[in-house]
C-alpha cells in the first residue's frame, strides 16, 4: 500500500480534497481558463528581455520590498483608465490577485472571522478563505445570476460577515454588478459592523461599463482588486494588485511575506505597463469577439448570460458535463464550472471562436436528432 | 487626525505591529541581509534574458501549474550535491522559502496547532506561524547557541508541537546542528505523536559539513527546505524549494495558490541551474572569506560563533545596538538581530570584508580608550 496524504498529519479539512485547477489538456483550441489569446507583441517581448537583463545583473540583491516603482505605474494606469485618482500609497501588488486576496484575508479574515460571496462566483475566494482559516458563507444569486439587493442585504444582516466579496464582471457568469448594488451592500454591511468589501474587477477592462474605482472615495472599507492576467495578456506573469485606502495597504504590509515580489516580476510588469495602449487595443478586439459569441450562440439557440468579461456563459444543457465532453471531442476545450446546465467559453481569436461555434452547432444538431 | 490601520477592522493580533524587514539603507557596504555579493556572471545574465524572451512569447498563457521542469532540475541538483537521490515528485518550489514554509504551515500547522523553533533562529518561522494562525513555541538554545538535545527533547515532550523547525546552519548564529541532534529531535517528536520536522537548510551550501538530505530516507515526516537566494546568488529571484516524501508534496498542492510560480520565475531559475558549477565556485570564495572573517574577528578580540553559513555572528557588546550604529557610521551596514550582545555580518567581497574589519578595529580602539 502506498503512503499518501492521509498517512500524514495534515489538517483534517484537507483530507480527501483535490488540488484546485482546470484540467490542462493538450487540444487544438483551449478556451477554458479565460486567457488572452493574443501573444504579447514582439516589441514588448524585446522590452521585457531588456529590462530583465538589467534586473538580472542585480539579482544577487533582494528586490525592492515595497515595489514602489511598480505600484507608482499601476497607480498611473488606474488613474488614467479608472476615473479616479490613486497614488502608489493606494496600491498593493502581489503574485497574482489570488495572493493579493490571500494577504487581504490574512489581515481582515482568518480564524474566528467569516467572508461572504454571492455564488456562483470566482471559486478561489472560497478556497482562499479555507486556506486562511476564514469561515465561508455562500450568499445568494438569482436564477438569472444577478445579485438581488434585498436578498443579499438580508444575507449580510443575518450572517454578519467580516468581509464581503463582489466580483464584477462576475466569473463564471460574465455579468457585471451595478454600482448601486455594490453601494447598497457596502452600506448594509457597515450598518452591522465595520466590514471590508472587496470588489474583484479582474475582468473590468472588458466591460461595457466603467470601473467602480470612483467608489473608493470616502469609503476606507472598500477595496478594488485587479490583475494583469487578462487585459494585459500576462497570465504567465502572475501579477495581481488592488487599490484601497492607504491604511489598507499598510495593513497588508503586516502580513505579506518580505520580498514576496521578485525583481524579475517587477520589471516584467513595468515593461508591460509601458505597452498599455497596444494591449488595450487587443482588449477592444476581444470585446468585439465576445459580443459576436453572444450573438451567434443566441442565433444557434443557446441561452447566454449577458457578458461584460472576456468569456461567455452559455447553456442550457440537461447534462452540462456531457455537453462539455462533446465539445472537447471536437477539439475545443471549454470550462465546466459546475453551474448546472451551463458552460463557460473564453473569447479567443476569431478562428478559435469559429471552431467553438461550429462545435456547438454540431452539438445542437445531435441533440435535435436524438431529441 | 489620520485614518490608520487601527481604524480598520484588522485582526487584533496585528494591531500595533510593524512590517518585518531589515532597514534598507543606502550605504557603501551592505552586509546585513546575507546576500551573495557576487553579481551573476554575464553569460548567465544573457541566458536569463534569452529564456525570458522565449517565455514572454507565451506569457498570455498560465504557467505550468506544477512547475515540473523546474522541480526536475532542482531534484537533479539535490541528487548531485546532497548525497541522496530525489526526483521531481520529492520536490516543491515557491516564491522564496518563506512561501514554501507558509504553504507547509497551511497544510500541517494552522489554527489549533503549534510549531516550535529553537531561538534565536530565523525569525520568519515565528512570523509565518502567526500569519497562518499556528501557535508558536520558542524552544531553548544554550548560551553557546547550540541545541541541547535533552532540553530540546523536554520542550518537545512538554509542548507536543505539530511542527518542529530546525535551522541548520542556524540564522543568525551561523552554527550548524549535528545530524544526531536532528535525528534525536525527530524521534522524540514522533514518540509524542506524528509530527512534521522541517530542516531549514537555506545556508547549507556554505557549510563545512554535509546536507541532511540523506535523513529523508525512511522518514516521511521530515522535510528539508532550501533556497536559491544565497548559494545561487539570486535573492532577487525569490525561489525557495523543499525536498520531502511525495505525499508531503501532494499535501502542499492542496493549499498552494494555483499558478503561484510565474513562467518568468520558472525559466529564470532554470537558467541559473544551468550555471550551477560557476555559482558554486563563488560559494567556495565566500566560504574562504567567511573563515577569514572568523579568524580576523577573533584576532581583533571579538567573540565569534562557529559559522557554517555565509555570515558570522560576532560580539560581545554591552550595547549591541550602539555598536551597530558605530559600525554604520563607518559606512558598513551589519545586522542587529536582537540577540543581546551580538551582531551579524554577511561575508561580502574581500574589499567589503576589509572595510568591515577596519570598522570593527576602530570600534574596539574607541571602546578601549573609553573603557
Amino acid at each position: 500500500m502506498n503512503f499518501g496524504i492521509d498517512d500524514l498529519p495534515v489538517r483534517d479539512e484537507l483530507r480527501g480534497k483535490s488540488p484546485y485547477g482546470a484540467p490542462q489538456l493538450d487540444v487544438p483550441v483551449r478556451l477554458n481558463t479565460n486567457e488572452n489569446p493574443y501573444p504579447l507583441p514582439e516589441p514588448l517581448v524585446e522590452r521585457i528581455a531588456e529590462r530583465v537583463r538589467e534586473a538580472a545583473r542585480g539579482l544577487n540583491r533582494y528586490p525592492d520590498r515595497d515595489a514602489v516603482e511598480l505600484r507608482t505605474e499601476l497607480a498611473k494606469y488606474l488613474t488614467r483608465t479608472g476615473g479616479h485618482r490613486v497614488g502608489p500609497e493606494n496600491v498593493w501588488a502581489a503574485n497574482g490577485s489570488n495572493e493579493v486576496i490571500q494577504q487581504f484575508l490574512q489581515a481582515f479574515g482568518g480564524p474566528g472571522r467569516t467572508a461572504i460571496g454571492f455564488e456562483p462566483s470566482y471559486s478561489m475566494h472560497a478556497l482562499i478563505a479555507r486556506g486562511t482559516g476564514t469561515g465561508w458563507i455562500s450568499g445568494p444569486r438569482g436564477a438569472d445570476f444577478t445579485i438581488d439587493v434585498a436578498a443579499a442585504e438580508k444575507a449580510v444582516a443575518g450572517h454578519r460577515p467580516d468581509v464581503v466579496f463582489v466580483t464584477t464582471p462576475n466569473n463564471p457568469t460574465g455579468n457585471a454588478v451595478p454600482a448601486d448594488t455594490v453601494l447598497a451592500l457596502y452600506e448594509a454591511a457597515q450598518a452591522v459592523k465595520p466590514t471590508m468589501v472587496v470588489v474583484d474587477e479582474a475582468y473590468v477592462e472588458f466591460s461595457h461599463g466603467a470601473s467602480l474605482l470612483p467608489l473608493l472615495e470616502g469609503r476606507p472599507h472598500l477595496v478594488v482588486s485587479r490583475t494583469m492576467s487578462k487585459a494585459f495578456g500576462a497570465a504567465g506573469l502572475r501579477l495581481g494588485y488592488l487599490a484601497a485606502h492607504p491604511a489598507v495597504v499598510d495593513a497588508l504590509q503586516l502580513v505579506r511575506l518580505p520580498y514576496h515580489l521578485s525583481a524579475i516580476t517587477q520589471v516584467t510588469a513595468l515593461a508591460a505597463l509601458e505597452h498599455t495602449d497596444t494591449l488595450l487595443g487587443y482588449v477592444e478586439q476581444l470585446k468585439s469577439e465576445r459580443d459576436r459569441l453572444v450573438g451567434e450562440l443566441r442565433a444557434i439557440g443557446c441561452d447566454v448570460t449577458e457578458s461584460d468579461a472576456n468569456f461567455v456563459q452559455f447553456g442550457r444543457f440537461e447534462d452540462s458535463h456531457d455537453a462539455w465532453r462533446r465539445i472537447l471531442d471536437r477539439g475545443v476545450l471549454v470550462r465546466d464550472n459546475g453551474v448546472p446546465g451551463w458552460l463557460r467559453v473564453t473569447a479567443g481569436t476569431p478562428a478559435e471562436n469559429d471552431a467553438f461555434l461550429d462545435a456547438v452547432r454540431d452539438l445542437k444538431k445531435e441533440q435535435e436528432q436524438s431529441g
